[in-house]
């Protein structure tokens, strides 16, 4: 028998709002038969994006009002005193009381980390939620965690990350025995801060597979299944790599452009430099998660079109379908038993 | 009148030692009639590699003998102590000596920080040296400092960095009046940790032009002509840089590779191809200064060619030119006057 699963999807985030998510929302309806979406937000502009969809879907979709929207550049603290009724908020409630079984938002990160907090509460054993991505490497992808959540980590935070990550590649089927790096600066024992150097004593005691130092050069080259690090390097290194790979795609591009035999060359090269892009497309990483809360929530990037916030949609599926939030307290509760936390 | 110079070459370090160095040694001496080189290191290899060099190009090229070599994975302490007459340690004693005015080495970084550090000492009101590297970004290329040598700073260390590199930028020709960015995760001012926040604050107050915090991606789009950050961070944004940049050079490759057709189409883009290279190629950054000595010590990348050693020299050609060490010296001296930093 298929699972049902219920997603909420915050339709107002994002900097397109529903001319993204809601036609993103029919297309992953149509290739899960058990999946049902609650769209949130305002009600008269979610029915006119709609508009056109068959019977049989709209079955499946259902709106759910929302009087406010939390502003791309909206203050976490203003956002939750002055936003109750946002679509962000609403769609977060709708988890906390069992509608659904996750939430998908492309709103701004600091308000839908905020929000998920106050909202949800984190599980027991974990102090801080840490923000978690999947990212292409050379012949597969790895996830990181923190990506910014957490400027300041203790040893103990680095190691919760360690092991929240760890369910989440093993429930998606990444690997059933995750390799866990800590992202440092050099691969030798004596190299790092006081953190990692301890992060790494609790992981080599723990039962997770600890493959040591990871570099910032070496994550690509498929070294480990999950690479952990405070949320300040963890968002440098994520965005340095977008910037240089926009960078290179950019000068790629130029330089099939200069002139007309190199506009030749590039028409000869169209199916080839297609294979590069759908291979470095970002939109198909689009969706990460965020960890430690009890229930699950997704956050997209907030300038995804229709194909990147599709992804999000999904790893909000499968993170629900997984029950990604009960298989952490679950680890962590072992974990408490045998006294590897505190 | 030109000025005279005199470097001093480390012609046994990197992967490949006088292999390297000493044909990289030879065509930087062409391009510059008022430089002399010396290459420190063994004799016999060095008189072998130096075999057909031109009575005219010989009268500029000393060698200076070394009998020990410093390990690219020994440790900095075992260098210092255990290595008095490595060919490293034996360059910047040249250095300290005033027998030359720069020393270029390809050696282990570690090693190379500790000794210029024991040998030469910091200037005077610089806690910690910096390893400082030019990085390309659109429509131009930045500098990026600490890359390594100081995983924890306080916001006094992040200031020192900026007055220092500032004042390499401007010695370089790269821009009159540097526009300097703190790496952050965002660009809001609340963003941060503490120390980056205190640095702010130090760089807005100071003369210098700051343009406040600057995300990883944004780095890349030259919004900034210096970026600074501590020693863990911007070794991984530089090392996740250019492992991006090698993962997507390398699927180019594959993708060009995959059948017939795509090798044809590769043979047509060929030029366009080489022009992007050309554009990327990680040789022509090569050569990160430390600053905050009391001389010039350039380190190549280990593993670099005759061309990347090449691009090393030519930097500390230029620094030593500069008088850099003197010219941050001299900017420090103000700010002291100043009241401007303790």
């Amino acid at each position: 028998m298929t699972q049902s699963c219920t997603l909420a999807i915050d339709a107002m985030g994002g900097d397109y709002g529903p001319s993204v998510t809601v036609p993103a929302a029919r297309k992953v309806l149509q290739r899960h038969p058990e999946l049902r979406l609650i769209l949130v937000g305002e009600q008269a502009a979610l029915e006119a994006a709609l508009a056109g969809t068959s019977e049989a879907d709209r079955r499946r979709l259902t709106i759910h009002p929302a009087s406010q929207i939390v502003g791309m550049d909206e203050s976490p603290s203003q956002a939750l005193r002055y936003k109750r009724d946002s679509s962000m908020r609403v769609a977060i409630n709708l988890v906390k009381s069992g509608e659904a079984n996750a939430c998908v938002s492309a709103g701004n990160t600091g308000a839908l980390m905020a929000t998920a907090r106050y909202v949800l509460k984190t599980l027991p054993g974990i102090d801080r939620p840490a923000i978690c991505t999947t990212i292409p490497c050379r012949g597969g992808r790895f996830r990181m965690l923190d990506l910014g959540a957490n400027v300041d980590c203790t040893a103990e935070h680095l190691f919760q990350f360690a092991v929240m990550g760890a369910v989440l590649v093993e429930a998606a089927g990444d690997s059933a025995d995750p390799r866990v790096g800590l992202l440092n600066l050099g691969e030798e024992e004596i190299k790092g801060n006081d953190q990692v150097k301890q992060a790494a004593q609790l992981l080599q005691d723990s039962d997770l597979q600890y493959v040591g130092y990871v570099e910032g050069d070496n994550m690509f080259r498929n070294v480990a299944d999950l690479v952990v690090c405070d949320g300040f390097t963890g968002n440098v290194a994520l965005k340095s790599s977008e910037g240089v790979a926009a960078m290179i795609s950019q000068y790629l591009r130029e330089e099939f452009q200069r002139n007309l035999l190199t506009r030749m060359a590039g028409l000869v090269a169209l199916p080839v430099l297609r294979a590069l892009r759908r291979r470095l497309d970002p939109r198909h990483y689009n969706g990460a998660s965020l960890l430690g809360l009890r229930g699950v929530v997704v956050k997209s990037h907030g300038g995804a079109d229709e194909v990147a916030f599709e992804q999000a949609i999904e790893t909000g599926r499968v993170e629900a379908m997984e029950a990604i939030p009960t298989r952490i307290d679950a680890r962590l509760g072992e974990l408490f038993a045998r006294g590897a936390v505190e």
